[in-house]
């Protein structure tokens, strides 16, 4: 029988409670919310088995602990699990993990070495337990930042968890994750939210007639929360402002091969970039 | 009973193929492609009635003649039609309108009143008549920019053609087509080709893993053709370099918002995007 506290029952949150039940009835799972409405929709649909209210020694009684909170609540539950005396093996959701550490260092004191930084890569522009799936990390990645001071049964019970929910687990550097999250996540994002915005100045009218598969992929993402999503921003603003660089970058000499009709870069560009979009896929 | 020619026979021209029988059987269609694959293609699945291997005065019995080439190819057939003496109705699906109007001009001749741009806002990253859909254009946009010479007639044929399609036909000034679809399907083309040249030169080992939704979606349209959109980006360069000096500003910006922290401009810059993205789709 395998104990799971879940702290953060949004849709991250919810869909972990539905994914661990769906692969085992082994499993029991108490579920935290500050937000009310959220925890009682957890209960109300038995995502969770029950609730607790307080993160005290004797609510704490499970083998693992995943924490699904913006990374802007983080610090208030590293606070609170730090004075818990029982062993807990301790993981987290975020998008950014370089921050994530460095909080822990400062807050979660003889759990270090039961923490083990994670970051699901299955996010969806929709939010809140009503929009929690089973099946949200099948055959998706998780990839777990371990520190040094965590214990290696720490991260074989959390990358097992994951398994366990049908996701495959990379073990990665946190500094390489947060470079290369920047890339592959945080700038779609940027770029989502800006596309909207700028066809929002130029004024459209009829805008929906203009809209074809290629824009509206691209700005999915943009109905994804501000809140959570500036934060994920200012936390890995390093990397952020460097990717946005490497993109205005781009954008010049795209501007500088169209100006001078430079037809041959223009392929070469074009084809290196088709070249790794069908590499990535099979 | 309809007679319309199709000449280009791949993704596009074959939808149309496809669409048309599937709204009624009075319509009989005759195809052009000099690819004889994709000519083939056409034929043995019967997406057309006959094929036409030359583009004379006895070929052109139709009603409508719908072209579906690139717009490199256009000339060509633009010269060809000019010298047929019967009355045709001519249309384009050509994802550029003010070059495609300047070459109708230069060589469409005493066609030109009875030409009618077009271009139905329905691509997708794939191509070749085996690829083309019978439901590509219903409930989807197009996009007729007529010239002061267009006859009424050929105006209404064409946007009843298209109706009888599924889709849903605008009327619009060539110029402004081009410069609102360079930011609403061209920058998107752009951004999806420079986020794959992007991590393809970060060189992220086990790059799979670190792809969720919002990537995937971004550059779904890199696997588009290079020769085709260097195409299209080249004969709509000024609109282009236009919006990807918007977007080198608004990156610029959202550095400068990142470096000063300044969570309330980011805030509202968010905020504006995500009410734009819902309003477009209410």
């Amino acid at each position: 029988m395998l104990k799971v506290g879940i702290l953060g029952l949004g849709l991250i949150g919810g869909s972990i409670a539905k994914s661990l039940k769906n692969f085992s009835k082994e499993v029991v799972i108490a579920g935290f919310d500050t937000n009310r409405q959220n925890a009682n929709f957890a209960l109300e649909n038995k995502l969770i088995n029950y609730l607790i209210h307080e993160i005290t020694e004797e609510n704490m009684d499970h083998d693992v602990v995943i924490i699904a909170v913006p990374i802007s609540e983080l610090k208030n539950i590293f606070a609170q699990l730090s004075k818990i005396k029982k062993p807990l093996i301790i993981t987290d959701v975020c998008s950014v993990k370089e921050p994530v550490i460095e909080i822990a260092k400062q807050l979660l004191g003889n759990k270090l070495s039961s923490f083990v930084p994670g970051h699901p890569i299955s996010g969806l522009e929709l939010s809140g337990p009503e929009n929690s799936e089973d099946n949200l990390f099948s055959d998706s990645p998780v990839l777990l930042t371990p520190l040094d001071e965590t214990s290696k049964q720490a991260i074989e019970a959390v990358k097992k968890i994951w398994e366990d929910m049908g996701a495959k687990a990379l073990i990665i550097d946190a500094s390489l994750h947060d470079k290369f999250l920047a890339a592959t996540s945080h700038i779609p994002h940027v770029l989502a939210y800006m596309a909207m915005h700028t066809v929002q100045t130029l004024e459209v009218e009829d805008l929906e007639y203009f809209i074809g598969g290629s824009f509206r992929d691209l700005t999915r993402v943009a109905e994804s929360s501000p809140a959570l999503w500036g934060n994920i921003f200012l936390n890995n603003k390093k990397n952020i402002i460097d990717i946005c660089q490497v993109f205005i970058d781009n954008l010049s000499s795209f501007q500088t091969m169209l100006e001078n009709e430079d037809t041959i870069a223009l392929a070469s560009y074009l084809e290196i970039a088709q070249k790794a979009k069908f590499k990535l896929k099979n």
